[in-house]
């Protein structure tokens, strides 16, 4: 008999028919004894249609009166599931951000999860009772509705697993778990059973987006143990952990690609202390996020060249910025390409491999494959490559690797 | 400078648009200084749709679960239109039901408004801001959210001009008032400018649906004023209040008529006391309402033939049940017309006015429309006709009464 918490996202309650169904999960484990919180996304779709409609009314909709707005998303799963187990003769009960109190702090919109009280909820689970908690969503300390940030139910189930000390953290969605690279395109794609918090997040910033990276980086920080699994499935799913816990028998745990990249060349930028400071200063203050830089010293010491990656849907709005601000930069040419992407190589195991970035290199050059910019952390390597090559590349490194 | 409750009813704000033409509407009394408070109603469509979702679900949803499901969807319309009065740039907060708290008592789906903390809104109203309320709904003593059955909206309005002592309860619908018949089929029918609550409440429960009869009844109480108008136009629509209040120039306000019904006549029916309580018990048991009931002494004085009407989707379960109760009330035989409509007149002008039944029967007779039965209360009589001659028989006592 344990105490666990189930969360399910939206595509995974997107229908009555979905709803049914989870709480067939749910009844599973109830059968078993287990004391059961279960925290609810929105219906797939939902969050949005209620997005857009605030934006019919305007591009800058009060930011208190959105949370009231797109709580209701939440409210509504949760009554339906609890009326689902209900009708299975299964105790439910829906509790309402509001009715717990879950104690949130900082901006609507934005906010974060600081306190939760627990009495109420552990004396119906232990009364035999199913609690259902919509996530995404809490109160602040005057009252108002407060939400956590968009794929903040994950945030939820993370944080009642830490207050509530449960002994598991389910976290239902519609993939069957985390894979050693996108299973759409690559059919020898294959799930991981286990994971490393640290690789988790490596692969959801570089696309797996499984798991909402601020929900597995609280998970860290707590060391709470999260399974991501399938409701379309009884199959397990990936179980992340610390990497302590895991034996890695392969150098590499995943390969991710992104194609949402574009690349800026600064030719003859006048070489001196501060230039780079002073080149990315705007666009920081524009929220434009660089990813990787180059900078190649020139021959003659006086000028250099800088090279550095955006998102692809920044790029004229970057070209704009370092253009208006050629009397604090100077440099000879601009030159940009977006027809580039970034494909990476994750895992714990590398920091004990010698050699990994090698046989990378190695790999790509056997398939005549060009690398125009290279960025590397303890256990990733990112490499950006023109895009039409993004599939080749994959699947080498998958292969090399040993994923297949 | 007035306090003020306005209510915005489902197809009022049935629409993006129409929450933001609902904000203009506030805005007009916002400028010219009134305090003011705004009840809304789900978009229309919207808790139609919620109870569909929960029937999917089960046939016997969850009551606590239902009320939490339904109150979402008065909550969505206040968090838009508090945004779209923010757009305007006028200060606008929601205050959901648990907010407030507005506390109620009774069951689930079907309790009623017992009190309601003021400090708050009448602080926030005072500060120029508009309060946005969403009806149908509070919470329980123990905290549960509840909700005060459908239209409720009406009801929350009447309560909150009795607790916060409002100047003013506008109720804004889809037509533009109270007519002296159904406009949608009699181009004669015409807007009644004052009305009084005891024939609002006579033509409501006959089948104009302006406002829900719960929330004129409560006016009545406390003898508040209502504006019922649309939110389509700026024209004045029907005002309501005490008979007092109104210079009777004619003896009818309206012609009211439900095809909604059906007639049972029970034959050779011993004549015994208790006979009448005999036959409608198990009816009321069964929560079949009874609405006429006439009884014809027979000839021999041992039987007597009994008719009654109720509402037409009750006739086949009212006709078994009788069947079924054969052995305690003897009867020679059973028929039933389902093809019979209820038109009535309605006016307090008739107390102080002799001979109107004499005047619409006669009317009547000219037109050679059989009547099949009759009902009178103060200010208003009803009889039963042949669904065919409805129309007719309509049209010809407007005209009679002096209403076209």
């Amino acid at each position: 008999m344990a105490k666990i918490v189930i969360k399910f996202g939206g595509t995974s309650i997107g229908s009555i028919d979905r709803i049914i169904a989870a709480a067939k999960i749910i009844k599973k484990k109830f059968d078993k004894g287990d004391k059961i919180i279960v925290v609810v996304s929105a219906m797939a779709g939902k969050t949005n249609e209620l997005v857009k409609q605030s934006e019919k009314i305007s591009k800058n909709f009060n930011k208190r009166e959105l949370d009231v707005l797109l709580a209701s998303g939440e409210q509504i799963t949760s009554a339906l599931l609890a009326g689902a187990l209900e009708e299975k003769d299964i105790k439910a009960k829906s509790y309402m951000g509001w009715q717990i109190p879950i104690l949130t702090d900082g901006d609507h919109n934005n906010s974060r999860i600081i306190n939760m009280n627990v009495e109420k909820i552990n004396k119906f689970i232990s009364s035999k009772g199913v609690a259902i908690i919509p996530g995404f969503q809490g109160i602040s300390k005057n009252g108002d509705i407060t939400t956590i940030g968009r794929g903040g139910s994950d945030a939820t189930a993370v944080a009642i697993a830490k207050i509530f000390n449960t002994d598991e953290c389910e976290i239902y969605t519609d993939v069957e778990g985390v894979y050693s690279t996108d299973p759409k395109h690559f059919p020898k794609a294959r799930k991981i059973n286990k994971i490393s918090y640290e690789e988790m997040l490596e692969m959801a910033s570089l696309g797996a987006k499984v798991m909402q990276s601020s929900a597995v980086q609280t998970a860290t920080m707590y060391d709470l143990p999260l399974h991501v699994r399938s409701a379309f499935s009884s199959a397990e799913g990936t179980k992340i952990f610390g990497a302590e816990n895991i034996d890695y028998s392969k150098t590499i745990t995943g390969v991710t690609y992104s194609k949402d990249e574009a690349k800026i060349t600064l030719l003859g930028v006048q070489d001196k202390p501060g230039v780079a400071a002073d080149i990315f200063e705007p666009l920081g203050k524009n929220s434009i996020n660089i990813d990787m830089v180059i900078q190649n010293i020139s021959p003659d010491g006086k000028t250099t060249d800088l090279t550095f990656t955006i998102k692809r849907s920044d790029l004229s709005k970057t070209i704009k910025i370092i253009k208006s601000n050629k009397k604090n930069v100077k440099f000879k040419s601009i030159s940009s390409d977006k027809k580039v992407s970034k494909v990476s190589i994750v895992g714990a195991g590398m920091i004990t491999t010698p050699g990994v970035t090698y046989k990378m290199f190695r790999a790509l050059a056997q398939e005549k494959i060009n690398i125009l910019a290279i960025s590397t952390s303890e256990i990733k390597i990112s490499v950006i490559i023109n895009e039409i090559n993004t599939i080749k590349t994959v699947r080498k490194l998958h292969s090399v690797f040993n994923l297949d």
